[in-house]
Formats: structure tokens, C-alpha cells, sequence
């Protein structure tokens, strides 16, 4: 049913417009080398073919799909309602209420039908946390993952030393 | 297709506690003594049903639906989604966000796909909608629109009869 | 009472600085070939002017009236006050609370009196709305309608299409 | 034009279910021996009566208009477009979004038709500020006045005095 | 106690950086040809010499206090405080939230001491309720006030005539 | 490093007052026969033994970590921040912002550290999305979040033949 | 200048019905053996009472200043416009907008006058960070203070041990 | 314990990308010659040194610590968990929220650990705040604190000269 190169990740997007906030998620998932499939799959304009990726999904391998959406923002909870797997909700930041309407949207989810929500814009937290579930099953990711808090860790203690420098004689 | 019995207006609402609110649409219709039926449609629970629902409305008969829903409210825009008619939104009142939530998850649809929004809990305006959208067809409607108007007059003047003996000598 | 060439759909707006929002019913209507007028109507500045064009409209051969304003947005509700047509609100974004001021104006009618509001600056929507309104008395207009739902699809089917290109090996 | 016995403030209301709130300015102006008039006029439900109200207010000898109305709440918004007078606004709190819905509809307006508006359910102070108003060109009123910001002195002393008690020995 | 050049409106703003959006009021009263006086009274920084302002405004022939403040916007409540004439308050737009804090902290006043708060920014419409407040008690401005109305007719309506000719054909 | 005993699923709330809410979660939980623990941790009061259980959870053999606070709710990302596993969070719902102040602290949190929030008060979702992660491992748990899913269409399905009945005749 | 006998802490309220708030305060000082005063004193009715307090208060050996307030809670802000004492602001709780306008208007101070804000209705914590005040120049205050933040994690271990029942066998 | 280099005042900020916001400390306590340490600390990405900063600060001889951070900003509120000092929080603005995000994540702490919170944005209050806090220990401290709100006056007193300038002739 699933071969060895079917994606493990699926990232879909309402809109080609939300692209720019989404592609973090490829970023985060190439440094992670774990494979996604990138879709734009609209809730509201091509119901039956969101509702059919979404139906499928857990089917050709995918564990986890991330989805993004602004306003009225009904893409992850329409996967949701569709598939067995987890799926993480990104709001999208709007140009009229900055992305509150897409996180109530998202994050307001209904019992038995869960969304992950992360921040407004998180796509690259929404992608981080799709490799921690992956990693509770993977051991050797789970390393991975131990060594990019390692790394964030690093990053933190070098801006520390260069603002240390303001500080009064 | 479609019989002399088919109502002319579909309320549909997400789950049965959603009904105190809704039924004001059935008591607004009853007095315009205009057809309706009423259903829970979950969007995230019965998607299939609510999406075939959808899509053969307009087929069987019904003119305007109106969809009641709270928290992350995505049953009129997945509605709006999958039909050509005219879809109202009823936000309902949700104990945590008092409804904004619900509003705001109806109301921020995406170009191309619209759903009128009433007020949180309007669901008695919702119907005052339909009819309006059915008598833009039906100059009997009307009249009897132009009389609930007049109605209203009424209550208000009576009213404001009682109001002003509250005003000093 | 009517003649033949009087627009069937009536677009106000409270000021000429509301048109940039506006505009987009216009070129949806466009699209659609149905006839519309655009008015500027002040609910605070012209009343009378407002309050007269409401109650006339219907008689005018008007079949439903779209509405935009911002701020303290009392236009949509006025001319629903004064017609017994359907009418539809667009919150116009604002430069201070970016339209939730609009917004709530507009949507919050009280029961006897609707307004069917559309997203912030949804004026494409409102249109549109307005187009599956005549249809549901017009089945040339209902197969247009459809129609209009096959280019969306169609439309989210070619971003897909690039979209998947961002896709991991 | 006007008799002795000319109310001089005008306090209207959408509904009489706003009464219990606006009732507060009658306490106050009886307190201050003001002459009023209470009225249930609503923006949406009888449009003509509340702009005939308002046309014709400052004729009959009524200085300031006071207007509370709650959640779309267009009364005083619409009185202040049809009268010279002073406008002043009472956003009643609703069930739902608990009064900012009225308090934005309210204070929003747009440039050229003011209304100056109280707090949510501020029903006293809007009648207080239609006493300062008049006392503007009435040193007896202006005195009275004065005498009541004393007395608001007294009541706060005499709280002090009990909160005192509650000091650490 | 006060001479025939004492200005009859008192302008007070919170900072120098709130005059841009305070001379709206200016170029309003200038209109009207009403004298009026502008100051830069800090509830926060100088609370001795706005406590004095205040106290001794109405003594000075001064009639109406207009205050503007951003953030939390104090200069309106404590001018209303400590004087018995009508103050009222302009919410100054902020670069955080919007002017949403300003308005808060502007109209939640307390029983017993009223502000009667303006649109964020509304610096132009506190001067025109000023001069109604003054109109009250001086027909000749009252009846400047009622051409004032007519000019925002002519203006709407020469905004109507170029927006009727974005009508279709 | 861990026994048969060991619980799959960790549940850390910041208050035994939180249980009310939290203990959805168990519930969730026994209907689908998964392990758990149950811990008050307070980031704020309890910051050591919080942070020792959040750096040893996933070598105790703990998978997924739900997390619920109220206000401002720093357990969930601060229990994050000390693990690699996958952290979800519960915004309790508070008696002052109604869980506003919670969600947005829990679910606006920086790049490099999720969290996946759910609702306000959705302890259940939170357990629901935890079976969902467990299950991307677990073909057997898999099909029992199928049937889970079926249920909840045949609950809907019971609540529209009530409803149905609603419809006029 | 100053008694054995004059209290360190000086706790402000603008209304005795904030007394069941800030008393609060109170009970946390007497379990560290502080003296304070407690008393009325209100921005908008008592402004000079309240400005001769605030300019006094260091004289009389007040170390730090709490104030309580609601609505457009003017109160800290203006204590703190008038000594040098660090201000420490309440933001009360309100029946109609819960407390976000108080909070607002405490928080939102301009540059040169700081208010320290805590949560809505956070009395206790204001009177603990005047602990921690005192405490950097007491150092036996300091040792009380760790040794309260010891029985913070006794009660947290207290309640952990019972909520641990709830775990599955 | 603490030699005489030791600096006084401890900065901490979550990123580097906060310093513009938090250098404004610096340069107030710059003006007061007061010694500080700048950090950057990160609650979510480097809590094992932001807990270890935190619980020696004291021993160091650090007598207030401010922290800012934005989104769900956790650092001052963790670092409070850890100290018996007394904790600033400055909400940093995010482009998202606009640091309502940060606001209500600092400023709601629970009962037992207090964050005393300044205005979005608010670094120069936060170090006024902590140079008044000092001042309780410190008349000449406090007599600095004095002067400068005396050149706080001068301020205003030139800004309002330059005002005084428009007002009518």
C-alpha cells in the first residue's frame, strides 16, 4: 500500500498565497531529512479533493499532516475530520485581524476531533513537532532531536556573549 | 425531482445543543408559514453526510440554508463549499469566547465562497434572511414582509407608550 | 413601475473613500452580466437621501442591496431598517481597530431586522452572495453559479500543481 | 415653539429592555430638577419616528439628547445625523460580547456627526454630562454642580473612614 | 473674571507628540470662528499644573475641555475630576494597540464623574460636539451648526454623483 | 530504564484545581485502555520538580506529554522546553479573561520549541491527539481511532433523527 | 518625621467595593508582620485627597505604594504621577469588560511614570512584590521570603500527591 | 558573597532581537549611574542557565531583575519562579498580536509569584521602576528620583510652551 518513497509528512495549504509561510516547515523537514508532500488543497473551493487526500493519507504512509490556513481558517479542521492521524494547524497571520480569526478558527476544535495548534505563522514549530511524534517512535530521531535543542542551546549562548557586552562597566 | 412537500429552507446545525438556539428559525418560519427541515450536520463528525447534504440541496428543492454552529464553526462555510445556494451562519454563543470565536470562524470566509453571517444567537434573523432571499421571487412574500415590518412598528410604539410615563412632569 | 433597464442589484457605500473596497462587487457582477448601480449614501451624513433610496428600492425592481461602510458602520442596518429586501453588510477595514469596529456594527443586529454580513472588506463575497440569491429563482443564473464553483476548483487545482514541485525528492 | 413645561433632555432608548439601564438618568436629572422625556425609539424598527424625533427635537426646546442602545447599537449614531443638538451615547452591555460590540458601534463614528459616549451601562454620568452641558450657560445649575462634586467628596471620606480599620496596628 | 479674549474652549493634550491628530479640533473651531486655547498638560508629568488648569478653567470663561491622551489616557478623567465644566475625551491612536487602550481607559469612567468620549483620533468631531454644547445656549450658532449639516450633504452628495457613474450601463 | 508499568502518556496540570478540567483526559484515556500518569507540576512554584520531569520523562518511557494551565500558563512551554517529545497543552478556561490569557500564552510560543495547543478546557482533544500520535506507530491502535471515529458519526447520526423531527410538516 | 509607628506599605483603593479585592493585600502582609495602612482615596472624586497622599507618602516613611482600581482605573497611574515611591497597580476586575479595561489603563503608563501591574485582581501578588521590595534591603525579610517560596512547593507537593491517584493502575 | 564591581540591576531578555526594545534600561540607568548586567536568557531554549541566573542573582548581590520577552513570553514569569527578587516584566511588541500576546502572558501570574509588568514595549519604566525600588534604601537615590521628575516637568512645561502657540488668536 505504501512504498519506500511516500512521504511521511503531508503539508497542506489553502491558498498558493500561505506558500511563503509554509515552506518553513520544508526547511525544518530538510534538516531533519524526512520526506513531506507539499499540497494546496482548499477546504472551501475543492472540498472533495481535500476530502479525499484526507481520507487516503494514513493509507499511502503519511504520519502526520500540517496544515495552514488564515481567516476563516477550516483546512486543518477538515482533515481533521477526515483522517485517523494528527494533524497540527497553522494559523496564518491575516492583513485584517492579524491572525486571531485564523487561530480561534483553528484552535476552537469541537470534542473527538482534535488540531494541534501552534503559533500564528509557526509553521516551522508546527514542522518540529511533527518530527517529535515521529520520534517517539524512532529512536535515532529522537537523538536528532536531542541534539537540535543542543544546537538552539548553542545559538542562545552566543547572542548572550555579544549582548553581554551592553552591560555597564 | 424535487416534490410539492420539499421545504423550502434547510437549517442545519452542528450538534443537538445547538437546537434552543435554532429553533428560533423554525417559530420565525412557522409565522411566514414557510417549509423548513432541520438537521444535525457535523462538519467534523458526519462530513460525509454534511457534504452530501450539500451538494444535492439545491437539487431537491431547498432555496436558502441556514447553518448554526459554535467554537471553531465550520459547518456554513463547508456547507457554502459545497452548494450553489445562499448560506446564512448562525454564531453561536460558546461558554469560553462568548462567541467571537464562532463569529469570527463564519464570518473571515475566503473570496469566492460567501456565507452571510447574522449575529451571534440571530438565528431568528437568519430566518427573517430567507425569507427576504425568497421573496426577492414571490410578491405575496413580500407583502407579507412589508407587514411583519409593520408588526414591528407596533410593538415598538406600544413600547415606547409605556416608556414615557417614565419621563418627569 | 420597473423598466427594463433598471439594475437588479443596489451597491451603497458611506463614502467615495469605501469605493477602492467596493469596486470588487463591481467586477464580479461583471462577470456574471448582472446590472447594478453604485451609490454613495450616508447614514450620519445624507439620512433622508439614504432612508429614501431604502424604501423605494424594492419598488424600483432592486432585489437585493449590498452595503459597505466602516467604523461605526450604521449604513448596512439603516437601509435594512427601511426595506423589506434583502441586505447584505461589508465591514470596510479601518485604519485604528482594522474593522473589528466595522465588523461588529454591522453584525450585531437585533432580532427583527437582518443584516447577512460578509468578511472584512469581503465585498467580492457580498457580490457573489448576492448572485446565489437571484439564482435561486433564475436556473440559467444557478448553472452559472455552478460553473463559477468548476473555475475555483480549477484554479486551486493549478496552484496545487506548482505547490507539489516544493515537494522533498 | 416651546412651552414652560418643555422637557429639556430628551433620553431615548432602542427597546424598553434597555430601561432598567437608562432609568439611572432619570435619578440623576430628577436629583438636579431637571425636566425630561423618555422614549422607546428604535433605529431599526421605526426608523421615521426616531428621525422625526430628532428633527424636530431641538425646536421643542430639548437641549440634549441622550441615546442608549446595545449590541449594532444605532441610535444615538442616527439621532446625531438628523439633529443640531448634543448627542450623547449609553452602549448598553449585552449577553454576549458584553457591551463592546455597542461601546465600538457607539464611539466610532465618523467625522462630521459626533457622538460622545459614556462608559458601558454609564446611564448616570451621561445624564450628568447633559447637566454640566447646560450649566455651561446656567450659573445656578453650574453651582449645583459644584455642590455635587462636594458631595461626591463626602461619600468617598466616609468610605476612607470605614477602609481605615482595616490598617495593620 | 474674564475678559472678552478669553477663549471659550480649553485643548489639552497629554504630550507635544499628540498635537498632529489634537489640531484637527483647531481647524474645526477655526471654522465655527470660536476662540479656544491649546496646552500641553501631563496627567502623569505635570499633575500639579493640570489639577490647576482644571480647577480654575471654568472661572477663566473657559466652557468645554477637550482632552487627548494615548495609552493609558489619564488627561481627560482627571481633568473631569476637578472641574464642573463638560470635558471631553479624543482616545490618541498608539503604536501598540491600536488606540483600543486609550479608548478604554478614556470612557470606562467611573459613576459621578463623566468623560464623553470621541473615536480614537476623533480630535475634529470633540470640537463640532463643543460647539454644539456652546450652540445650546446661542441660536446664531445653532443655526451655523444646521448649515454645517447641509455642507456635509453637498459633500456626500458630490461624492454620490461621480461613484453613480462606476454603476453598469 | 522502564518497566511494563511504566504509563505511555504523561498529564501535568499546574493546579489540583485544573482536575476538574484534566481529568477529560483520563476518561479519554480508559475508553482506549492507554497508561498515564497524572502530576501537579507548577512552573512557577515548582520549577525544579517540573524541570526534572520534563528531562526525564522520555527515558522513563513516557511518549507524549499533555500539559494544562490557566492564565498566564507557562507549564506547557516550559515543559517543552526540558523534553524532545511531542508537548500538547490544554488552555484552562479562567474566571477573568474566560482562558483568552491562557491560550495565547500557551500557543504563541518562539521557533524551535512547540507546543500543540488545543481548545480552552479541551482535555479531551488533548487526549485524543495523543491516541492519534501513539497510533502513527500502533496498526492496532489505528483501527481503534477508526472506530472512535465511527462512533462519533453514529452519536450524530442519533442527534439528527431527534432533530429531524423539529421539521415542519 | 517618621514614628516606629508608621506603617511601610500604603494600600490605595478607588471604591470600597474594591475592599474584598485588595484586602488580599492585607492578609499577605500580616503573615509577614508589615505594617500598612489601607485606605479610599479616589483619582476621580477625591483628586486632591489623593495627590496630597501621593506626594506625602515617602515623607511618612511609606516604602511602597499599592493601588487598586477598576474601569478606566486611574488611580495608580496618578499616585505614582505623584511621588517617588515605586507604585504597584491592581487592576480590578469589572462586571462588563472583566477586567481588561482596568489592566489597560494601569499598564499602558507613558515613559517616566511606571506603574508595576500585576494580574487582575492579583492583590496578593502586589503585596508580595512589596515584600520582595523591602526585602533587597532587609535581609532578614529576604529569608522570610525564601522561606514562603519553601511552603509554596510544599502545598504544589501536597497537591501533587493527591492528584497522582488519578494515574491508571 | 559580592565584591564591589557587582552590578545592581540584572537585564535579561529572551533573543538578541529584543535588545533594541530592553537597550532603553540601559540608557535610563546609565542617566542614574546605576550598574547592570545585560543577558540573554531564554526560558524555552536555555532554561537550565535562565534558572541557574535566576536562583543566584540574589547571592550576587543583583537586587531586581527585569525581564522582556515576546509572544508567549515566559521569561519573566520563570525567572520569578526562581528568585526571591523582585521581577520586572517588559512585554516586548510581537508583528503578530502586538504584544497583547506578551502583555497578558507576563502580567496574569498566579497567586505566590509576583511579576510586576510595565506597558508593551515599556523598558525605560522598568528601570525607573528599579531605580525607585532601590531609592527605598537610598535617600540620595531618592533625591535623584525627585530631581528627575522635576526635569519630567521642564519637559512638558517647553513642550507646552511651543503649543501654547496654536491656540486662537
Amino acid at each position: 500500500m505504501m512504498s519506500d518513497s511516500t512521504p511521511r509528512i503531508g503539508i497542506a495549504m489553502g491558498s498558493e498565497s500561505d506558500l511563503p509561510v509554509m515552506k518553513d516547515c520544508a526547511e525544518l523537514l530538510d534538516e531533519f531529512e524526512l520526506s513531506y508532500e507539499m499540497r494546496v488543497l482548499s477546504a472551501h473551493r475543492t472540498p472533495a479533493a481535500m476530502k479525499e487526500y484526507a481520507e487516503t493519507a494514513h493509507e499511502r504512509g503519511i504520519k502526520v499532516i500540517i496544515a495552514g490556513a488564515g481567516g476563516a481558517a477550516h483546512l486543518p479542521g477538515m482533515i481533521a475530520a477526515s483522517t485517523p492521524l494528527p494533524v497540527l494547524g497553522v494559523p496564518v497571520k491575516t492583513s485584517k485581524l492579524n491572525g486571531l480569526d485564523s487561530l480561534l478558527s483553528i484552535v476552537q476544535m469541537p470534542g473527538g476531533v482534535p488540531v494541534g495548534s501552534l503559533a500564528i505563522n509557526g509553521a516551522k514549530n508546527a514542522a518540529l513537532l511533527a518530527v517529535q511524534i515521529l520520534a517517539t517512535a524512532d529512536p535515532d530521531l529522537m537523538g536528532r532531536m536531542l541534539e537540535y535543542k543542543q544546537k538552539l542551546i548553542k545559538k542562545v549562548n552566543d547572542m548572550d556573549e555579544r549582548v553581554r557586552q551592553h552591560s555597564s562597566l
